[in-house]
């Protein structure tokens, strides 16, 4: 059921609209449908938005394909895709596939946002599994990216290597890196710490991206948890497991340490005054670190762009998603992974 | 080469000195000996230094057990133990194996202080592999321990259902709790997220640990990464190399935002004033994250307590190492320890 035919070209891509499933995430359809509004009214961007109509409601003007069905935030993620073939997810999936669409964006359940992506619009060849590519803020500086950062709970050294190939394609398509570092999520700097699954890929990734090798990325060897925040190299390499269990750790100091000091402002008049002074510099640095501005993730390895958006997604979080999707399918994201992957046997 | 003959008492071993590796850490042995010195003139604890005289020097009035050897911090872990027979760490393990010590403290090379203690001191009956427990503050309460913090990179179903029965006897012994909650990291709530390794531990330790059984520990379910800020379970059972990454990415974090917001507060004679209203109350609550004030991390596993201070110990953190330890060996951590480990076919 993957895609039929050639994949259109970048200038054909820029003048299809962007797949929105309105029904995705915590806060649908009334935040994600402002958001479509927002970005088609204020930045141009073509937009269509897929859901069921009488549950969509108002779609401020823009074009709807409509569909019968909803994948919950709670449903399981493959037994929905296979079920509900009428659902928004599946719909914007096949907008795509079948080039009515340039990409797709949903903030709805994650795992079936990734089975609907793979399902209907098919790996790349040669790619051994899809992954999951997210922006780690570097203040001042262009993220850097974790891959993976939960797609795979399990996987070898011949996935870790095309994860560092298609992130390293992706920062170049997203941001204009262009010569990605690369470096291996570890225990420690020596080659020789980790699992066997991190010694193999140290290996691979220092035989394919040495410095001067003419290779797509330069591998700077193994990180730690300690250098994701900020990320020396452009991408992280790890398994999504690891992956996820990191992610998850960063985001939830973020937020803890948010909580206090928010408290310790608002204990008495003198330390709101305090805060008055400060939050017109901290705001600006907190804003990098708020998953509502950096896009969402990528699913990195399918035939088509696909923007995962965090489930709590308001309207701007949506307008940078919508964003980013365009941007990187009239870049030629996928062309730029579909070139930088090595074909694994194993594929 | 492991321990001679019973395990003393609890009381006598609160006659024993603590014996100290005054060789280990950046910053030894300075530091390490004046926070040995504190701790023992203003906590009344027996201490003993290690180390080679002549690279020692001043030891502020303390005994000293003279050694001829050290292993550098970045030596090879089992080589340095197996060459350097007469090293400090080798010798502070030899004091504790030898009833003349309750228990040793080293902030130096990592994976020697667990190969001499392993090879020493030997492992418990029954235990497949020691752990390293590392304590995650919970503001007001009592840490949460995560374990294994490092010391196995792979690790079996049966090794996280032990680190589980450690980690429980540990927060017993160490902060009193009374029924200590158990927490699997992973990558999701279900039981069916994540790797093999994890949905196998999930249902032993279900098995185990279920409510009212009993056990000496109430299993709580899968905790993600999110959760380790403030952690709800007392303990959090991972593999070393996922515990690893995952209290890196947490201490990195931290110190991220603390140089982000120190920065803030040296902008201008403005930023520096709302900083002095902020810091008495942000000062407190940062202290307990400082390494320096947690007593450092504890191995579990083997006949006898052993404390891993962190490389960049101070004399603070010294006092709080040797406090950790003292009480642990007069409180009888190894025999609870003992106690609570079910014996595996592996061992």
């Amino acid at each position: 059921m993957s895609r039929r035919g050639e994949r259109p070209s970048a200038e054909a891509l820029a003048t299809l609209p962007v797949a929105v499933d309105a029904m995705g995430g915590d806060k649908s359809p009334g935040e994600i449908v402002e958001g479509a509004r927002r970005v088609a009214a204020e930045n141009g961007i073509p937009v269509v938005l897929v859901g069921p109509p009488d549950q969509v409601g108002d779609t401020c003007g823009l074009p709807l394909v409509a569909c019968t069905e909803v994948i919950a935030m709670d449903e399981d993620p493959a037994g929905g895709v296979r079920r509900k073939k009428d659902s928004s997810l599946v719909r914007v999936a096949e907008l795509v596939r079948d080039g009515q669409a340039s990409a797709m964006v949903s903030a709805g359940n994650t795992g079936a946002t990734m089975a609907a992506a793979l399902l209907r619009m098919g790996r790349l060849p040669g790619v051994i599994r899809p992954c999951i590519a997210t922006p780690l803020p570097r203040l001042g500086r262009t993220p850097a990216v974790l891959v993976d950062a939960g797609a795979n709970a399990e996987c070898t050294p011949a996935m870790l290597v095309q994860f560092a190939q298609m992130g390293a394609a992706y920062v170049a398509a997203r941001f204009g890196t262009t010569a990605p570092t690369v470096g291996l999520l570890s225990i420690g700097e020596e080659p020789t710490k980790g699992t066997p699954l991190v010694k193999e890929t140290h290996a691979l990734l220092a035989a394919e991206g040495a410095a001067g090798s003419g290779a797509r990325f330069e591998f700077v060897g193994n990180l730690e948890g300690r250098d994701l925040l900020p990320s020396p190299a452009d991408v992280i390499v790890t398994d999504g497991f690891t992956g996820n269990v990191a992610l998850k750790a960063l985001e939830g100091t973020l937020r803890f340490i948010f909580d206090v000091v928010t408290g310790v402002f608002m204990l008495d008049d003198a330390t709101k005054a305090a805060a008055d002074v400060l939050l017109p510099h901290l705001l600006p640095l907190a804003a990098e670190f708020e998953p509502e501005n950096t896009g969402g993730a990528m699913l990195l390895g399918i035939d088509g762009v696909c923007v995962i958006s965090h489930g709590s997604s308001n309207a701007t979080a949506m307008v940078n998603a919508v964003r980013v999707a365009y941007e990187c399918a009239t870049r030629g994201l996928v062309d730029h992974v579909a070139a930088a992957v090595r074909p694994s046997p194993d594929a």
